[in-house]
């Protein structure tokens, strides 16, 4: 079982995201997720789909994605050429004393506290997956009530491997 | 036309995505949004969904969604009880001067460089939608190459409105 981490160009459409969940499902093909915003073009939406299966498998869904009606391109981002990042909220159970304990933590980690109340913090935090990990882990001895988490969106490093350039929408596809 | 941020608590499935975007598109109800994580039970995964229309549609989106299978709960994540936060990386073309000057802007919106080539910059953000915006709006004299943003995530305010507590499941599903 590998990992695979794609960035699809899609057309801005209703159907285009209910397309490829459906072809994942259908085909039981594994998302571990899939976070999709529209790019400075507001006609295309960027997608970044993270699966996982052996090879052939990965090499069949690639090229079942890519003949998807509205996929404009699909390619890797491999873990060498590429940054990857998620976003993760939670809301923890803090009394005062727990409050200045876990402020310590996400000074660490470099989170922020978004939100106070008497009895709870909410904490935002931006990271790969094993700092969104080990930070979970830090506050494993604590009471969390909610966690909410956006999955990977992911671009690739340098200007080489551009696929598809914003502002040059017209000469790129 | 309304703005309405749901929150999904959705059995960990590989088929219920497929659903929730399957009715928007079938039902030409508009999604501006989705971004889906798992929980800290990994039985379950919290979908946040940002979506648009007048208020007859909102409240069908509503009982359309919460009939659909593997759906647990839908509730409205309100902007006075609610924070909303999304991930934006945007890959930017930047040589020694520009790299300075776009520096400043990072540190004034407390954004992170996180990778450097010789003509060009990723930079992430968290923010909230106008966030993200102005930042953008920041970097309009430059050449952007690229944009991937996650959607937006949220979670209620306090502790009064948990739907769901990810430590208690059995008792409050």
């Amino acid at each position: 079982m590998n990992k695979k981490v794609f960035q699809l160009i899609v057309d801005n459409t209703s159907g285009v995201l209910s397309r490829i969940s459906g072809l994942f499902s259908r085909r039981g093909y594994n998302i571990e997720s899939i976070t999709a915003g529209v790019t400075m073009d507001p006609k295309f939406t960027r997608i970044t789909i993270v699966t996982s299966g052996d090879d052939d498998i990965l090499e069949q869904i690639e090229k079942q994605v890519a003949k998807l009606i509205d996929v404009r391109s699909i390619v890797e981002l491999t873990p060498e050429n590429s940054v990857y990042r998620e976003l993760l909220m939670v809301k923890v159970k803090a009394d005062a004393t727990q409050r200045v304990e876990i402020s310590t933590v996400v000074d660490i980690f470099r989170a922020n506290i978004i939100d106070v109340a008497v009895d709870s913090l909410i904490i935002e935090l931006i990271g790969n997956q094993p700092k969104i990990d080990a930070f979970l882990s830090m506050l494993e001895g604590y009471e969390i009530f909610e966690t909410a988490r956006t999955g990977i969106a992911g671009l690739s490093r340098g200007t080489e491997n551009i696929s598809y350039k914003e502002n040059k929408v017209d000469k790129q596809l």
